[in-house]
């Protein structure tokens, strides 16, 4: 039996690929929308996927959030994770359940979220963020997203080091990044990951020449596109609107200094 | 302490971006390249990340494989899932830890590899492949992965139906999508999610018709583009070789079909 | 000796990359921006280039406005086509000066401004239009960008047949391009080339079935990306906002139905 | 009546769409292909866009080789400019009937011929190369292309200045371009275009930090990717190969250095 909506757990609410929200349900509260308002409490002890009927007759459907909803739908102050370069990060950084990761910045928390929600529930996220206010703001997102048990906060600034020590990867996106490699290294397991996500050329280059002089191998940096399609039969099109770039993706794996002999 | 590399592991074997191997490690053995020979016992006690010199004298590193590694290494007969878009299947369906996902077709395995580790440890992988051959090499595959115990590889054609029940996602990569839509739909969850891979457009025409006349709801579909970067002070530019195309990915989301009254 | 700003001509006024205007010079009239008011008498017989301060002194620079100006500036009232697309229309259909080219729809006349823009000074466009007032819009703009005495306006379905033969192009920009195939091959010189713009998959395989079926050779379709970079030292990196999708274009060329023998 | 195929004349044979062969038509001569050999005598006095049968019973087409074929199929020695690029080059400098442009490097000739193809009949292109060897090849490119007569071919480096006065734009395809900025405004006409094409980054931040010390405005940087379409009812899809890269293109207007007053 699937587990049923209950009273304080977000759903997501859902009318169209536009209109969606990520609402607490609570016994007695309504939800307002300009398409009419939503009891929420007729949602407790519901299944999951409900459709459920606004006071104006126009049908939504409470779906429970899952890792995209939260990361995309929880209030932030600073510029967003994008989920196409998170999902490139976890998967090419090999991140799994179990894994110990150290990021740095923070910021609002959406990469962090990402992160706990992937090493649980043996893994450990050490997050590393200099700005409190920050830091305060990530630690209740992480609290709605059901994960800070999996994630140490530090309001520290990571170019002074990195207390851990043998983790699987090092995640920085964060301005200068290449200032942060050679304690990204010593950190690191022999063949750990260093992952950094920057928007600039600039950026780039400065990461790739200090992990070349550092002992990392394996180095390379991407960028991707991503196009929603409009399909229908007959006016099936690539959508108008898309975002032309997020940032580059570099990852590199640390090799040991001493060769075999 | 780091785990070191123990007799009979996979290592990761890395010359250049260009020129790495996923080889066993036996005592006794030696692996050979055209840049001479390596003696793979040498690496027994070592840790991960070791640099370690051929007959030649020619460096090499001996990483750990991580998923993307087993992935693209493992030998295969049909064409790959791209990491790239296992990536977004992923992470845009909300699995992990614990998920509990059908998949069909098996293939190789590329993807059960992926959809094992991120379920893992208590989730899992239900495959389902008709074809006997494919569906030995995936397994043989999915051991070599160290992820064949969290995934049930079943010899049966998923256009007649799917035999688990209250499932959290159902991923598609085969040719006739469309014709498992209703099927799916059937063994998730309320809320849970369908994703399919399709190279084709008339492919994602048809699903896409099937998922909203079956009750599906926020139904998308995607493509990625990902370009790798030459990086180097001066000369940074994108690379000019270029993959166009993979496929399309749709995804949406059950939801119940009685109204809420 | 340049060519000096004369009373009656357009300048386009350039403020910053976004801030441009298209404006007619005339003694005595000022120019209204929010940025201050410009004195147009005061221009001529200037070199264009020049630089002019505004009521508010800030300074705008007077530029010739080429042909890019003269489509992207006139006012239009339907969905433009774009500079990207016109540009590789005509480059790979050989549309050059002397060329006879065939274009429906007129629309609001950007393409076919460009098209006599190419063919001048011995060609000639002969554009059909099925909708008056757009027939009258796109006069004005032609006459506005100086090349009306190259183009002859029909007002005329090109569903229904093509006046002319013999023609070295016929450019397609309309809902139904399948349906003027057949017309565009009795139309055209042998080895000439018909090019057609559409936004959706649908029109493109229709068109390229109608092609094959009509005796055309050479047929391919292409899409094309365009992203803006935005260059300076130390930030460089492409810009966020892109358009995702305008239209697919797609070439063909007739080769004549009897065989040689 | 349509111009015939004459002796000394080049035709573009047409297999399919990967097998084109530019070829010059002679009595008594025949072409071999693998798919057998044709006799090219028989084609004098036919219509283009014939069709003609090799000893081996295949059918190609003998078409009029347009722009685009005598560019990509002219034997060069150095990387080829890209149709996309040229395209773009042309179609946002203005470049068109009468107009005298200056290019540098010459190279093998490919941008030279699409330049001199736009400019005819009143035009000039005034273009330089330094390496006498890719100077006499380009001649003899531009005189196969038909369009030697509107080109003056200089062998002189352009770093030491451009003899050329009032010229409506100069286009830069070399390892260098910013160093020839100074001399492209003197060059230039108030309003005036210059266009530089770049592979690398490095390239472009220098350039466009020069045209900004050098009066210039309206400067913009951008890159287009370009993707051939498989079309066919039912497999419609993007092709798998794609350049993912061939360089940036540069585009400024000259402004006049005093300030009107």
């Amino acid at each position: 039996m699937s587990k049923l909506i209950a009273e304080g757990e977000d759903i997501f609410l859902y009318l169209d690929r536009r209109r969606t929200y990520l609402v607490r349900v609570e016994a007695g509260k309504s939800f307002h929308t300009h398409k009419g308002y939503i009891q929420l409490g007729d949602l407790i002890g519901k299944e999951y996927g409900t459709r459920i009927t606004s006071s104006m007759g126009i049908e939504f459907v409470a779906l429970k959030p899952n890792l995209r909803d939260q990361i995309f739908k929880v209030k932030r102050r600073t510029q967003i994770s994008y989920p196409k370069d998170i999902a490139l990060i976890i998967m090419f950084s090999g991140i799994g359940p179990g894994s110990r990761v150290v990021e740095a910045g923070t910021g609002t928390g959406a990469l962090t979220t990402a992160l706990a929600y992937y090493i649980k529930p043996t893994g450990r996220v050490y997050t590393y963020e200099v700005r409190p206010e920050f830091r305060e703001m990530a630690i209740k997102n992480l609290e709605r997203a059901g994960v800070s048990e999996y994630v140490e906060s530090k309001n520290k600034d990571v170019i002074e080091g990195i207390d851990e020590e043998e983790v699987d990867a090092v995640i920085l996106d964060m301005a200068t990044p290449w200032l942060v490699v050679p304690h990204a290294y010593s950190a690191l397991k022999g063949s750990g990951v260093l992952v950094s996500f920057s928007p600039t050329i600039d950026q780039i280059v400065k990461t790739v020449e200090a992990l070349k002089e550092n002992g990392f191998v394996g180095i390379e940096t991407v960028e991707t596109l991503m196009r929603f399609m409009q399909v229908e039969r007959g006016k099936t099109r690539p959508q108008t609107l898309m975002t032309g770039h997020t940032g580059y993706i570099t990852f590199a794996r640390k090799a040991l200094m001493q060769q075999d002999s």
